[in-house]
Parts: C-alpha cells; structure tokens; sequence
C-alpha cells in the first residue's frame, strides 16, 4: 500500500537508494519447491549492469562505465536449493559510492529528475544520485524477477525482450526476415539484428553522446507458454498489471498491446482475431494445449492484433506489448533549472551517465513481466481446487 | 485482490452483470463530510449512455439506440447530502433486458469478445450480452468516478477527456487553434471543434456502419489543478496506476503519458522539461501555490513532455495522457468463428452495437482518473500529520 | 484498507448503516461454479434476528420485539443457481424505520457506545440508531456468511456456535452428558441443552430485564472437516485471521482458541496435543483423510488443547474457540453521560433494545468463521498447481 | 497477502529462518523525516534474547543459555538519521548455528511444534530449528516495532507491556499497592514486582525446569497517550488489528480487552464506562487534550473497562489488554509422537530452550503493538487534508 511492494499472492518488496548501503527484495508468496540458482539471478543482474553484454574488446556506447559486481546474497526461504514457501529475501551491495560527485545536486534540482517532486512529496531527498528514484532502484526487481522467472519455467512460459527502437530508429520487426531475437542478447544495444542497422544506430547514439544529449526508445516484449485464463477482471486484468508494471519504470511513458494504438485506427472486421481449433505449432515454443474447464474447446487464434489477451484474460497466443522510454534527463549539456532557494540556475550534470537506458531496460521490463504473471498465475489457481 | 476492487484507501468495488438485476459499486474511504449530490451520478451515467449527448434531433451515430434509464440510487454511506465516512453503495438497475436476442450465442465464441477466455477462467459464461465482460460493467466505475469528481472538486481538480481521434482522423490537438475543449461535451462525438473535421467523421462513421463494420479511436483526457507531490513510488507511481486504470478498461490497447512514444524518439535537451520560478498562469484554472513541505521552492515547468510526472509523481503541471480504443468487436459482417465443441462456425452478430464506443469511454477515462486521483490525495495525506 | 472489506482472496464488503435504505455485502472472489441458494442465506438472516428462533408460543426473552424482514436480494454473480466468479451483490432494504426514537439521542453521547469515538473520527455521526455503528451492520456479514457457508459446505466443513455462557452462567461444556448442540439451535438462548440451567438462564435475563440492566456472555464455535494446512503464517496465521474477524464484531472483548487463557496456567507435558496415526472417527463428520502432499503421513491428535491450530495451521482438529461478548451498552436504566456541548446529562436509552445479545451473536460468529475459512482455503490452493 | 507482510500503510514485512543467513524486516510508509537511532532498535532485539534482563550475576532461569549478538543493520530508508520516506530494510544476521542439534528431528513431527501442519501446508519444511516456525522469527518484528515505536514517541505514545503471570502465578495487578511497573524492566521475568511473588515464581519456574517441562503465562500490556479516532471500521477495528497482531506471535492462545471475559459475566450498568469532560490527569502521561474535530467535545471515562477501545476506535483512555501465552513445546520429558513414515516414535526434545517464553514474549507483544498504532495513525491521517 505504500507503493513499494507489488503483486498480490506473488509479491515483491523492493528495497535501497542508489548510494545507501544495499538493495534488494523480499518475494513472498513463491511456492515452495520451486528451485532457485543463485546463478540465474546473478546473470540477470549482469544483464542490468552497464556495458554488462557488450562484444568482446567493445565497451557498449549506450551504457555508462560504472562497474558494479551486483553480487546477490540470498538471506531466507531458500534451503538445500528450493523454496520453503517463506518470504526469500535478497540483497545487493552498493560498492562504487562516488557520492561526492553528487554534493554539486544537493540544492539544485535537475530538469527531467524526481528530484523536486520527491521532495515535494517527503519534505526530505537523498540526493545521492537520486536515492531510490535512481535507475539502480531497478536491481531488486531483477533479481526477484529472476525468482519469478524460475517458477514460471517450470510451465513453460518464456519471457524475451529486446530494444525495438533506438534513437528514433526501428529494428525489424517480428515477421521480418532480418528480424532476429537469438541476436538481440548477442549485442551491446539488444537489438533484434545481427547487422545493418545496428552500426546506424551505434553511430547515431556516438554522435548523441558527443553533443551532451541523451536517446530515448522502445523495449518490445514477448512472452510465449503463457495458458489461457490469467488475468482477473475487471480492474486487475492483465494488461492492466502489465501497464501498471511497466509505467512503475522509470522513464516509460507508454505502453501498447498487441496492435497497440494503431489498432485505433483500423477497423474491427480487420482487427478481430478469428478463433480457429486449437494449432500447437503457432508458437515457437509449443506448449500442450492446456488443460481447460470441462467442456470448453482447445483454441487458437489466427492472427494476434490482440497481443495475447482478450476481455484481460490471456487467450493463449504470446503476449506482446511494447514500452517507450524517454531519453535519460542527464545530459552534460548546460540546462537552466532551479535551486532550492527557488532562484533560475545553470547546470551541468556531471558524471558518467548512460546515453540511453533502452539496453539495459530489456531486462527490467522482462523482470516486471516475469512478477505479473508468477501473480496470475497464483490468482488463477485460487480459483479451482488445488489438492 | 480478486479484481473487482480498485484503489487502496479510496477504493471502490464494481459488481453487476450487462443482463443481471442491477449493476453498481461500493466507494470505501471517501473521506466522511464530503458533499454527495445524486444528480451529478446521474449526469455522469447519462454521458456514459448509448446517444445521451445527441444534439437536438440528431441520433448520435457513433451510439446504439439501446436506451437505459440508469438510475442510481445511494442505498448507504451519505446522510443529509454528506458523506458519512462509512461505504457508499450505489446501485443501477438493468431494465432493458433483451436477453433472447444472446441466445443464438449461447454455444458460440464471439470474435474480439472475451468469451472465451472467460470461459477458460471461470469454466462457465453468463452469455447474456457477455455477462460482466460487457462494456456495460462501466456504469458502476462511472458512478464512483462521480463520487471521486466531487471529493476532488473540492480541491480544485478539474478532469476534463475527449475524442481526440476516431476512425484514423484525428481532431486538433491542444495548443492548435481551432481545438475547442469548451465544444467536446456540445457534440455527439466529444470532439474538441465546433465544425470541420466532425462532419468527415460522422461520414466516416457511417459509411463504417454501413459496412457492418466499427471504429476504434483515442481519448485523450487533461488534468487541471493536480497538486505536487500525488504519486507512490516505486509500483503505485502516479502514470503506473493510471496505467492500470485505463488498461482495464474494455478495448483500451495502450496509454501514453505527456509526449509519450514520441518521446522514445527524441533527445533529452529537448525533452527535458525546464523548471521555472512558479507561475500561477500557467494552467488555465490557475489554483493557488500549493502548500509545499518546508523549504521546497513553489516551481512550474517551462513545458509538459512529461505529462505532468517526473518520477511517478504529480509535478503540479497538467496531467495529460492518451488512451487507445480499438473497434467495437461486435459487427455485423459475417466472421468465421468457433463453438463449444471445437467446430467452426460462420457468426453475424445481431442486436444493436455501436459502431465506436470512444465517445462513450470519455466519461469512463474520467471517471477511471478520478478514482487514481482520489486515492493518491489519501495515500499522500497519510504522510502528513493531519490533526 | 479503510476498513469495510475483509479477506484477501474470499473477500467480502460490507455497507450499510442501520435506518439506511438498505444494508449489504459484496463477495468477491467465490470460485465461479458454487451452488448458492437463496433460501439458505435468508435462514441465516432470519436465525439473526430478534426473536426468530423462539420456540413456538414463546418470545425469546433476550431479544428485542423489533422485526424485520431481512430478505435479501441477490444482485449480481449467480446465474442460474451458480456463481459466476463475479462479485455477488446482496441488498437487504431496512424497512422498520423509527427514527424519530433516536432524535433525542442527537445530541448526547450514549455509554458504552461508538457514539463519540465516532465522531472523534469522521466528524460526523448518523445518530439514527448508530447508524453503521449499530449491530444491525452485522446484516451484510451474515449474508456473505451463508455464501461462504455454501462454498465451504463442498468441502465437509461444518461449522456450529452456541451460547456456551450467558450473564454469568454456563452453559455444559462438550463432553459434559448434558451437553447437546443439537438442542442449541432449538432454543430461544442457543445453549447446548434441552432444560435445567436453561430455565435458569431465562430467569437470570428476565430479572435483569426488569431492572433495566443487561447482559454479556460467551459464544463457543467449533468447526468439524477442516483439512490440515489452512493458515498463512507468520501474520495470517488461521488463529490471527479469526481473532480479528472476532474481535471486528461489536461488543466482542476477547476470544480464545483451544485450552485458551487456562493453557496460561499448564504445563507442557499436559498441554501438548500428542500425534497419532490417523483416526477417521476423531471427529462427528469423519471427512476422508485429505490429500497431503507427497511424503507427509496422515496424523490426528490425542487431544484437542490447541483448537486445531499448531503454529497458525490448520492440524485437522476441530477448530474450537470462544469469543467473550459485553453486555449490550443500551440500557433503561438512568446514567450520567456528556453532551454535544460537553456538558454533564442524564440520560435513559428509550426504545426496544436487547437484553443480551449472545443468542444472535451466534450466527454473526458462524459467518465470520466462515468468511475466514473460505478466505483460507483460496490462499492455499494458490500453493499447488490447479490445472 | 502472502503471509508475511502486516499493516496497510505503515507495513512491515519479516523474512528469515532460525538457521539460515539472516532474519530482518522491509518497512514501508513510515513517514518521511522520523528520527531513527539504531541503538533503539539494538536495545529492543537486547530485551528479547534471552538472559537478557537478569540482573547481573544472575542468569534468567525462564530464558536459554543460547546467546545471539542480534546486531542490526539497517540497510536501507534512513539518510542523516532520519528516514527517507522509502523503505526501511534491517537485518540482523544468524551466527549461532547448531544446526547439528536438529538433525534428530529431520524425520521427526514435535509435538505442540509446528512441524507437521507446516509440511502439510508447504509440502517442505526447514527442520533446523523449526526454521520460520521458530521463535526466532520474532527478531524481525521486534526490529521493526523499534522503528514504530520511534514514530510514536514523536505523538506521546507510550507502550509498556510486561509479565502479568506466570506458572499459574498472577503478579499484581495495576492499581494493587504492590503493582510497580517501573519495576518490571528490572527483573529477569518482567514482573511489575520488587519482591515477594517473584522468588515463588522463580521457584516454580525452577521445580519446572527440573521436571523437563515448561511454563506458559499472560503477558498485559498498557498504551498511553493514544489519541482518540484511531481504527477502522468494521473489520480493521483498533481492537480486531491488535488481537490479529498478538494472535499471530507464537504460542498465544487468546487475547482480551478491558474488562475481557469478565464483562461477559457483568451487566450494563456496572461496565459502562461513563463519560465525563475531559480531565488531563486520569492517564499517567497526561498528553494534551487531542486535536478534536469541529464541534466535538473532549472527553474522559470515569472508568476503563472498555480497555481504551468503543466502537472498534479508541477513546482516548489507555489501552488495555492481555495475551495468554501456552507453555513452550519443547520439553525434555519423553513424549510419544509420530515420524515421517507414519509411525510413533518416542521423543526427548535435545538442546537448550527456555521453560518459559513470557518474559521474552513482552517486547514482542510492544513490538506488534507500536506496528498496529502506527498503522492506524496514518489511516487516521488519510481522513483528513494534511496539507
């Protein structure tokens, strides 16, 4: 209730300012047996990190060169490697403190920054890199999306992102031939390619980089093995918790589903997905064909302008979404601003900061998908007898 | 937790089906002395009906001719015209039942409809006009989005939607000078503009009708008089929830905050939002300078990329966000489709449907900002020392 | 969160204030496919109100003469005698308005009553019999009760409560020869007994009558069929879930579980339930083992002194407790009190009130038992795989 | 909702087992700028180990010879010495591991213990030590109820709970000549006595002790400077959180207020407390007169027996109630019990464990105290505009 736990019977509490001592959460409700690797979460925190996947001998252009080790210590709920079904806490030191760097911030307010209305809000700001409305604040989402993540394998439910759109440039799209989701975790900017636009953009977000400035962009998200029925209407269907997740990041401005906001455009005999009997191999993963309520059939659809939910509840087909982020508000080009005297003053921000955070919010955005649905999931089995 | 409450402290819970005895809602938390008129529900469910905002003598063409009186009665929580502080039930009675006409959907999955993944959920259907699936479920959310309206009017809050496209035409937008917030609520359209485009949609309109087809569009809805500081990081910021909010709305397939997806294509130094020495001119209801926590400087901003939020918290600036529609699922063309067995059927659905409900969802986004807003003032009282 | 509705998964919302329209609940979250029959809700509201199990020819002596005829309306959430997994709505109009008894109470604060913590609160007061303050609030309760009664009833759960003491005398305790829970629901005080103490009881409450005074007393529950694993520690444990479900009913003071405060006084060796291998025949409705997980064996208990609960879960026991209940606050006698002004008055409470209440309470104990357990079971079967 | 998070919007959720890494707690919604010594939190986790209190050169018969450092360190939420309005995490780490001790009991169901319904409920149990089920669990809530406790001396709450019995032995009672609550911090059973009952309880405890059995006993505790309007009806009353609150701590096994069971057996006239004008010297800490709404008087009770609570809402008057603790479980005596094959095995329950938890139970019983109030002011504080 007080903004920092999400999820209902899979719920995480996330925890830490960006130069405090540690970050991390605590998940409750992860079903007990459920097999958790340190391992796992650690890779997901190095997918977070700055220039964490970037080529051999290349450092990533879009990622500041900050180095955390992002070292997870699991505290509780787990033993002899399973879940007991109690609250599993984990934390993440902070080790690179350069809070000096930020004593030039403490009476300024930097445009595009929470600074002012946190304070607004508080009456008092860490103003240690943003406290907790830093971007780092994202670390105990990841590694309890991690944990959600390694429930949700075990039936089947494979959640990938990637950068769909950088600096106002397009990857491919799914269905197009160049498009490929094997490449995106095999380049520093997450990309769905393994050439061609991809130095354009590099070239662009240099030149961005050059001039002060900062990028902004869209994460696109795909989730296979999802079973039809998750979802609880009215007010928390699914698309709705996804939206609340992903606009609960920071710098998302938007999100869209399935045909998203062109759909407003077309009409709904071109729109409608034509249910068909059920077809395993429409996804690339093929699950079984769930096991559903007596007497209702096995279905799939023709086409998914849906994005994999109907009425709120999913309908078997990929979720697909997309998140736009707006360019990081840290730039080293001169901005004016105000003090905390209320007086007009010049800034520049100092510091390494990411050119643009659409790389590593991959990651975040399959972490908050990955909560979502370990929650409906659980939602859902409320509802029928379970032993 | 099971779906049908929303909100933390001024919470509400829906409940009613499209063809059972009554629909309504129960608003917990409205702070107790506030003044309850029964007359601004009523006006509120009247914008929400199918042709309620006809001109004189003109049928709105984008509305089914299906009429309800929808009738609210308060049956707990206001006493002598105030709130009690106790729960205000209200409740609509269905009184147009045409039931027979669902019958020929008993055995059959509507394309577009939540049928079903309702039936997957739940293992059983009202298929009575889709039972709570129907866009009819609204009228309980109108309801207490009046109730939250005249909780917050007291405070100076002033929500204002409109259509600001249908059918892939959209109206002028804020700032240009033919748009017209004053004409929205005159037309049968809620298109901001006296003339010109509106005629091109009522075409359109009905040359999609004709067709036996529908339209999707977008509502885009203002926010006037939005404190600093309304918002709870991390998950229960201020855009998540009224992400949340507006995704569980029926057919909406994306929201965007302030710049939005465009905003994923620009760079920071344009984007970023400039802070200025307060300025009471800058909004047009021009509340006074909020009461700010001790040494926070009154600031307004140069301009409103972000939609009024920086960081997930109100930023005292207008509140501006966009909601995607897509068309009405119900059409009359012919569609293929499936049934109970597993077998495909050819499907035309009968009755009377609206060819683009966005006219209609106007009053629901409002009432949707309404309840986010109401309870963000709660949940941000709860920080201060009240008495 | 602002207080009216209970249970995170089985929830339910009360409203409703006690010279009102109507009074009610909405249940949220009964799995879709319960049989819920009206007539079993109306049993329990009748049992609920005053004089209503009087043996024929015979007023019950410790309720007030006022009647109602409490029938409730199901709005919303079962279609065709099932639930639909909506949220049912159910209304009882009050229909026995006196109002104008309570206009002298406009302005004095009675004894014992919530009169001016009320107000203290909300700064407001219906002072119309309490308003929502007024036991008659338990209305909604009960309905959801039977609802909840219903769902459990699938189950083998049975629940019963009684009077097991009244102004100060008890009733035969289980094992005792004389005790009957069969006769508790044949009498006009729900005592376990079919004469003896009861003529006494009567007699007691009668004097009491007459000198304008009234009475307290004990209701026991138990509840037979309960499975082992129900309870969700550390703070929802089964134990902590029905004390605040008890303690949240007016005029309660206090309850217990098992060997309750006595267990205070014992010793370890004594009070420890010793495990045996499984016995059907512990408990009177002998429910079939239930399903455990794999590699946990099938227990009972030699003893009970725990009330079924180890460690906050359910251990298949009967769950037994008692809830100590004060006696009614309205009374004719004469008593000091203070006014609106703050000044010292007298005052004698008018109208039909209740010698004791403990005979009604019986079933406002049933039905939040009831509430807590369907509540219980949905939060473990999110445990398990459902599917 | 999953268990292991308690409080609305002043929350608090506990993780850790017995034998694992470490035990903590997250707290949310403690208001911005609440002054946080860590040696507060220190001295509270000091007050629940065991030995803890006895005066020098005597080791507390009632507690183990177990010794924990129990250092917090607060990871998080707190900047400068105050808190930041963001969650407050606080881990106390495990060093004392004999988990050797339990390998006895890996196969093995204690009675009186949790063992058996915890591997119904989750199908895996941590056998070293009970893991959660311990009593060790209560370090993270004792944790966390400093920093309450903290939050509520800024309002003049006072808490002060000790041992009101032992072993069958009452100390005296508040208003008994030898009743001393100063005293009961001095001793190493927190007993509100100098002398006289307490060499008899120590006595007894002692005989206990030699018998390999264990003691149980009723911890009482007194809240001062509670202003009244906190709780929140109907289901969330100030009494129903508490009596959630102490039935969710181990080993309790009932709870009452006031008058408690007793008022069950009185009448109306004698237990209603009669309200007076308002008289500063009835509570020891003689808070000023609370800020009241308009128009409504202060006001004091000639008595208490309401325990400070009416309606559910607290009155102004202390709060007063009692929780009945069984004995401790594990006894050296020989039991009978079954094993995970379903067998009955003979048991002695190894290591050290107290034979009475009473006096440890007392910082527990502050602990969930402070979190309740604190809760409740802040849901008060959302009544109201706060700005």
């Amino acid at each position: 209730m007080s903004g920092n736990t999400f999820g209902s019977l899979f719920s995480v509490t996330t925890f830490g300012e960006s130069h405090g001592a540690a970050l991390g959460c605590v998940i409750d409700g992860c079903p007990a047996g459920t097999p958790i690797d340190k391992e796992i979460i650690a890779r997901d925190l190095a997918r977070r990190r700055p220039g964490g996947n970037a080529p051999a001998g290349c450092v990533a252009p879009a990622s500041t060169t900050r180095r955390e080790s992002d070292e997870p210590e699991i505290l509780s709920g787990v033993f002899e490697g399973k879940t007991l079904g109690t609250p599993i806490a984990i934390i993440i030191r902070n080790h690179d403190h350069h809070s000096g760097d930020y004593d030039a911030l403490r009476d300024v307010y930097r445009p595009g920054h929470a600074d002012w209305t946190w304070e607004t809000k508080f009456g008092i700001r860490d103003y240690r890199g943003g406290g907790r409305s830093s971007g780092r604040e994202t670390v105990g989402r990841v590694a309890a999306g991690a944990v959600a993540k390694s429930f949700l394998s075990q039936y089947g439910v494979v959640i990938q992102a990637w950068s769909s759109s950088i600096a106002g440039i397009a990857a491919p799209a799914p269905g197009d031939p160049s498009f490929s989701l094997a490449q995106a975790e095999n380049n520093a900017l997450r990309m769905p390619v393994s050439s061609g636009s991809f130095e354009e953009v590099l070239a662009k977000i240099e030149r961005i980089r050059l001039e002060g400035d900062s990028a902004g962009g869209v994460v696109a998200c795909v989730v296979r093995g999802v079973p039809p029925g998750l979802g609880e209407p009215v007010f928390d269907k699914l698309d709705a918790r996804l939206a609340q997740s992903m606009l609960s990041v920071g710098a998302a401005k938007g999100v869209e589903f399935g045909a998203g906001f062109a759909s407003a455009d077309g009409q709904g005999s071109l729109l409608n997905d034509i249910p068909v009997p059920y077809q395993s191999n429409l996804t690339e993963i093929s699950p079984p064909p769930p096991a559903l309520p007596r007497g209702v059939p096995p279905v799939s659809f023709k086409t998914n302008n849906a994005g994999g939910i109907l009425g709120g509840i999913s309908n078997g087909m990929p979720l697909e979404f997309r998140v736009a982020f707006k360019p990081v508000p840290s730039i080293s080009k001169k901005q004016a601003t105000v003090d905390r005297t209320g007086s007009i003053r010049e800034l520049i921000v100092k510091g390494r900061h990411d050119v643009c955070i659409v790389p590593r919010a991959v990651p975040v955005v399959e972490a908050m998908t990955a909560l979502v649905l370990a929650d409906m999931f659980l939602l859902q089995w409320k509802n029928r007898e379970g032993n």
